[in-house]
């Protein structure tokens, strides 16, 4: 049997945590407990998601 | 500037691991940082979702 948990939800960070180091701290996690994580995360600052190029995109709630 | 990052994504594990289990591990990891989680979190069982009686929900992939 294949288990898995569907994550949805926002870890709210200090404003100093670069998405890189987020993404190695999270994966670092997932996979310090031998399990596999698939997906993805966007930064979001204010409210606003963040684009690839840094600037600012749509708002969250606008989805 | 108040940073999160969003994630949407699954985490799959061994069998055994209930969902108890898993949240309070991934709460705890997320807690050990400072940080905080606001969101929820599904069981899936071979591609279907688990409901919170235990019965198997519909598929994963029929959203």
């Amino acid at each position: 049997m294949r288990k898995e948990f569907e994550i949805q939800g926002c870890i709210e960070v200090p404003p100093e945590v670069t998405e890189d180091e987020f993404w190695n701290t999270f994966i670092g996690f997932v996979e310090s407990k031998g399990w596999s994580f698939g997906g993805g995360i966007r930064e979001i600052q204010d409210g606003y998601y963040i684009l690839a190029d840094g600037s600012r995109g749509r708002r969250v709630l606008d989805e």
